[in-house]
């Protein structure tokens, strides 16, 4: 099973893989979101990870903008509970530390950590990447912020872990590839829809779910980057949409809105790792 | 009228503070959005002046965080068309640039113009914080991306400007204060609420609104950083917290909901700048 991943080796959507996939996986790190989804459309690899939404700092906004403007569809989904290291290399102690490497959001999740030291904060595109910057440069009073995996990877030293403001910090992850799942009774749908920029046209949209009782599990909005302040709206309901009842929601869903684009159904994630 | 914002010198967010007061400002550039919410609670600053929403990249979330978090109000709001600048010090040329400091947020609005280079890209904390750097450090290979503004604050030259994907460009800047506005007869009103963990909740929070025909012009949601997969919802709206109407539809939503937080009524924004 190839799989494409946005990062460095030991980028937490590694880590992901790995747990989803098992240890049968060959890991194809790309530097851009924008690689990993164009890798599956090619089918340069079978599946690829990517993360959609952090429990503390929210959406990641490329991932969304790619499931509308690419055709790669949406076949599973993993929450993975994130802990961050303070990694460094190894001989290196804590008194040593002058400045800190990650991604702005792995910097955002230890705010609370960092703001107790008075490292210079240098925001990276990527956490396992922070590290290997140290590894390469030589950086002796400098440390990344990352996850275990990305120490093991590079030979560096844990000086620190789970130094996330809250413990309580998942990452879900979509599992992408050319085509959707099987129905399997425990299912969720994802799909992209667009109202008329008229009062009252989201609730309309809203309310062909809500008649049907079907169980919204998210919604989140995104500019169309055509019109200044229109959106598209993503939406995750729980069903599948080979189900009779979804089928039949989605085709009166399209009776209302201007736009819709299912991304995919799969199977719920199974409880957080 | 003492005005913080976020950024150094000829920031964005500067250039709106003086399109909104005029040339009785005076500025107060803050390190972070927390250093401004504090300033504005403190009383430090008569006002501050914070990105919300960009057209082609979305919500700024930190500000969105911020409202939720502190007892700022919001007293006005601004449009502003965004047009992106390469900024270099003076003599270079665009044919000696091998790196672009900037904003992330920046950098993904000019990805287009950036992929045709093949330049380094050097994400930033900040916009004209970028030019700064490259007038520190003396950068003469480098290339900053940031408001026509910071430039002129710096001595540096422009070498290309509007080098956004998409002219259409806009940010919605929030004006803040510890109090909100009164009514002119053109306001909007911005609210925090979160509903129970049940199908329809939500539904039933839009349906407050689209019964009484209020017009929503924003819908968002955040984490409640408390509990994974569970969201606040911001809404704007049409209308003034103390017009009749507005006044008993909040009163309406409450019932129905879990959590209500008013933050503030203000006038529309007037037509783009």
């Amino acid at each position: 099973m190839i799989v494409a991943f946005q990062g460095e080796r030991g980028a937490y959507s590694e880590q992901a893989a790995y747990v989803f996939f098992g240890t049968r996986l060959d890991p194809r790190p790309k530097k851009t979101f924008s690689e990993v989804f164009s890798a599956v459309s090619r089918r340069e690899v079978d599946r690829a990870v990517v993360p959609i939404e952090n429990s503390l700092e929210g959406s990641v906004n490329q991932t969304y903008d790619l499931l509308f403007s690419t055709k790669v569809k949406v076949s599973g989904e993993l929450e993975l509970k994130i802990t961050h290291c303070l990694i460094a290399r190894k001989g290196i102690q804590l008194k040593d530390i002058k400045e800190v490497y990650s991604h702005p959001q792995a910097l955002g999740q230890c705010s609370k950590y960092l703001q107790a030291k008075q490292w210079n904060i240098i925001p990276a595109y990527d956490t396992a990447g922070s590290v290997k910057i140290l590894k390469e440069k030589n950086l002796g009073n400098a440390a990344a912020i990352a996850g275990r995996r990305a120490a093991e990877i590079y030979g560096m030293s844990i000086l620190a872990e789970g130094i996330e403001d809250q413990a309580s910090n998942y990452t879900r992850f979509l599992i992408l590839s050319t085509r959707d799942s099987l129905p399997t009774g425990n299912d969720k749908t994802s799909i992209i829809f667009s109202v008329k920029h008229e009062p009252g046209a989201l609730y309309e949209a809203l309310r062909v779910f809500a008649l049907r009782r079907i169980n919204l599990t998210r919604i989140e909005s995104r500019p169309t980057r055509e019109k200044p302040w229109e959106y598209n709206f993503y939406l995750d309901f729980e069903g599948h949409r080979k189900d009779g009842r979804i089928a039949d929601t989605i085709d009166v869903l399209r009776s209302k809105v201007t736009f819709v684009k299912i991304l995919g159904s799969y199977p719920k994630s199974k409880k957080r790792v």
